[in-house]
């Protein structure tokens, strides 16, 4: 049982798009990760997902509107609703979301992550 | 499915101890709390709890160490563990656990919260 900070943890990955696992919990994974870029619309059938902005500033983008996010904003992402991470800017954003969630969702290509490290 | 500022949330509540609801999601709940001075030995049988530190600083007290908390970090006690919060000063903590989770976990005095707010 030890602590987690955030600011350490992010030295130890530069790669944008690939959350690490930085906690566990009741079956719910708490990731860190770098954005930066377009990412790819995708949902989440399952799972709904919360971005924590830790530093920095990013947008999600709706089919029907895209929402601003500064640093300790955060926002929960429901189950079926498509989205977009957008960050002009490199972003550090802590996740939660179940240990299931795989990172784009129901939309599978190279950005996929199968299996994420542990730091 | 409104983003949620951290500090504009602190504004609309000062007691101490006593969480406030601000997301949900799985199954679990993001909640908000202020603490300050000592809380109760507790824990809790079947939920893991994290603590994450938004501004200030704070101990939790275990039977065999104390960890400080600083702002950005993190801690996940896990179900079963006895702990107890301590605050020297006012501190702004967000907690993240399953919506049944008691705030004193198998101790219920005065301090014990049993329905929560949302704000």
């Amino acid at each position: 049982m030890n602590k987690v900070n955030l600011e350490e943890k992010s030295l130890l990955f530069s790669e944008y798009w690939s959350p690490k696992i930085v906690g566990e919990l009741n079956g719910q994974n708490v990731k860190l990760a770098k954005f930066k870029g377009e990412f790819v619309w995708h949902k989440h059938d399952k799972e709904d997902e919360m971005f924590f902005v830790v530093e920095g500033t990013m947008k999600i983008e709706f089919r029907d509107k895209t929402v601003l996010l500064n640093k300790n904003e955060f926002l929960i992402v429901p189950k079926g609703v498509e989205h977009k991470p957008v960050a002009e800017n490199e972003v550090l954003v802590m996740l939660f979301e179940p240990a299931t969630t795989l990172n784009t969702g129901d939309t599978q290509n190279e950005l996929t992550q199968h299996k994420l490290d542990w730091i």
